[in-house]
């Protein structure tokens, strides 16, 4: 007998929505019980065309309206800590929701899940997508594996991505860089060191570059992204008693994205000059794309003022496909797969507000 | 039946004796057999008083001589690399026994043995002390488990130890400290740098300070000792993600011996002021001792120029205990534990002949 397929009811506020989502745990690698219950509670949707691709779905209107917008979310969380079931408890004099996902990001799912049930005629073409594996290793995720299987669905004018940004805007994404940057010594017993040249002697005008580095704040389509050079890691040494031959600062260089990833590198290269920098790994970031008449439109929708994205995240991969995107999502970035996650349930509305206000038109059909 | 002990043939020359004690394996804490086959060989000699104690063989002439002098050896060796059995093998153009032990320090335990079996009538009394553990952590060391159970045995007017030293003299030795120096940050996201405080940064005048450094060269009863305070190990970071909130160097600050170990760490704390530092490890190191009427007499005897030592020995432990004590064995000590440790056999005749030539005293008896 197969498991059963969870319920999911959306008649319910995108709130209690929020809390339904949450309680079906759906940690990385484990999403296919909450993609179930998703797919199963939009069938039936006259206005919706449904594609499952592994733990992703896909929910599609095809209204020949002159604009597409993909509304996207990931639906696993990082592992759960004695934090669910939710629950709801006020918090400094707001209603919130406790519990692991109602940051990351359930609560924009929710609200994504109510609006692709009830928005049969919105003001433009919406393909909706519910993916897996966001909280892993890059090559798991639900996102890039449909990119790959399913470009036709990654054809838009703008994409919304609900990643948790306080119920804001926040445009585009720093690029993240990582380097190994090494110095080379000569072992030899400590207790005769000048036999031997100390790696991490050698290594001092590398702390002594980051200690004393001014990151940039680079405009950016209008917003200023902040950007940081950090170690973030360090490790030499042989024994207590060896003039060690070797030592390696992993650095990691968040650049904002006017910059490619090749030109950050250049950059560290560049910083370091003299000692050996080997690239690790590399994510570009994504320009915010609000400059385009679409934002402009959601942007006026949903109202407040945007703000930079530090975090690196998927819309990334939007950008990368010649798609402008934002973050826009309930929840402090902050609490994100904090012990204490929980969400102000005002946050949820304002979203499902905000979004329901761009895509009915300002006539509210 | 209890396993056979091995046969030692005294009458055999040095460089066959140093082959026979090569051929016993004897790994630090597996010294038993070799401890077992040193002590039947000396069995029956009547000017040797023979005490055991765990695998440390002790043997002493009462001879009723003006002035005692200990000489002793470690029979333990570094794990084996398929360097046993020995072999002979000339390298230019020097006759050499090549493998485990040859170098550190069973060339030097074969002299004395064959010293003390042959020297019936010394000018001065000997305690000879062969012992286990030396290899390994201090709290295990033969000598100075000999030192509490018989602190008896420890009286004597100069000590040699047979440790390599190129068959010449080595007087002292350097004392060994090591600490360790934190700093400490605020962890945060690598995204948001800003809210953080990253350790491996403010680190950096630390490593500024190793890299400047220079080392004191200080005169000690008439040898001069190079000191070194070097960066033997650094740590730090969380995950790539992590501005990090810790990071140690690990520094070993060889002295030398006009300066106590806790002048050490006061030098260090001086060094790195503002910065917390633990001592983790402190050994003592020892004053060359050469000064004494009776090691003139030695010098004189076995020629050449005394050098400091500036690896840590068990000199120190007869320092301690107000025993001058030097160096003086065959070998090379840069080939000790490396796997092709290897022992000019001349060094191993010379060590032989200045030995008895300063114990059978200027008319030869």
């Amino acid at each position: 007998m197969p498991a059963e397929v969870p319920v999911l009811d959306l008649s319910v506020s995108s709130v209690e929505l929020t809390q339904q989502l949450c309680d079906i745990a759906s940690v990385s690698g484990d999403e296919a019980r909450i993609a179930d219950a998703i797919e199963a509670s939009l069938e039936g949707l006259g206005h919706l065309t449904i594609v499952r691709d592994g733990d992703t779905v896909v929910a599609s209107t095809s209204l020949g309206r002159a604009q597409r917008v993909i509304i996207a979310g990931h639906i696993d969380t990082v592992p759960i800590n004695g934090n669910v079931p939710t629950r709801f408890e006020e918090r400094d004099g707001q209603a919130m929701l406790w519990g692991r996902g109602t940051v990351d990001m359930k609560g924009g799912v929710a609200v994504q899940l109510k609006l692709a049930a009830e928005l049969t005629d919105p003001i433009v073409d919406i393909t909706w997508m519910w993916y897996d594996n966001e909280e892993v290793a890059s090559d798991l995720n639900g996102l890039g594996r449909l990119a790959r299987n399913r470009p036709d669905l990654f054809v838009g004018d703008f994409a919304i991505l609900g990643e948790p940004s306080n119920a804001g805007v926040e445009g585009g994404c720093n690029g993240t860089l990582r380097v190994h940057v090494s110095a080379h010594g000569k072992r030899s017993h400590a207790a005769r060191s000048w036999v031997g040249v100390n790696a991490i002697h050698a290594i001092s005008p590398v702390l002594a570059t980051l200690a004393s580095y001014t990151p940039r704040e680079v405009e950016v389509d209008g917003l200023v992204y902040r950007e940081g050079v950090n170690a973030v890691g360090i490790t030499g040494g042989v024994a207590g008693n060896v003039i060690p031959d070797l030592v390696t600062v992993e650095v990691n260089y968040r650049f904002a994205p006017s910059r490619t990833g090749a030109e950050a590198l250049a950059h560290l290269e560049e910083l370091f000059s003299g000692f050996e920098v080997v690239q690790t790994d590399v994510a570009e970031g994504a320009r915010p794309g609000l400059d385009a008449p679409i934002a402009q439109d959601f942007l006026a929708a949903v109202g407040g003022t945007p703000a930079p994205k530090y975090g690196w995240t998927d819309v990334a991969r939007f950008s990368a496909l010649g798609v402008p995107a934002v973050n826009y999502g309930p929840g402090d970035p902050l609490l994100a797969h904090a012990d204490d996650e929980r969400v102000p349930l005002a946050h949820i509305e304002d979203c499902e507000r905000g979004l329901r206000a761009w895509l009915t038109g300002p006539d509210g059909r």
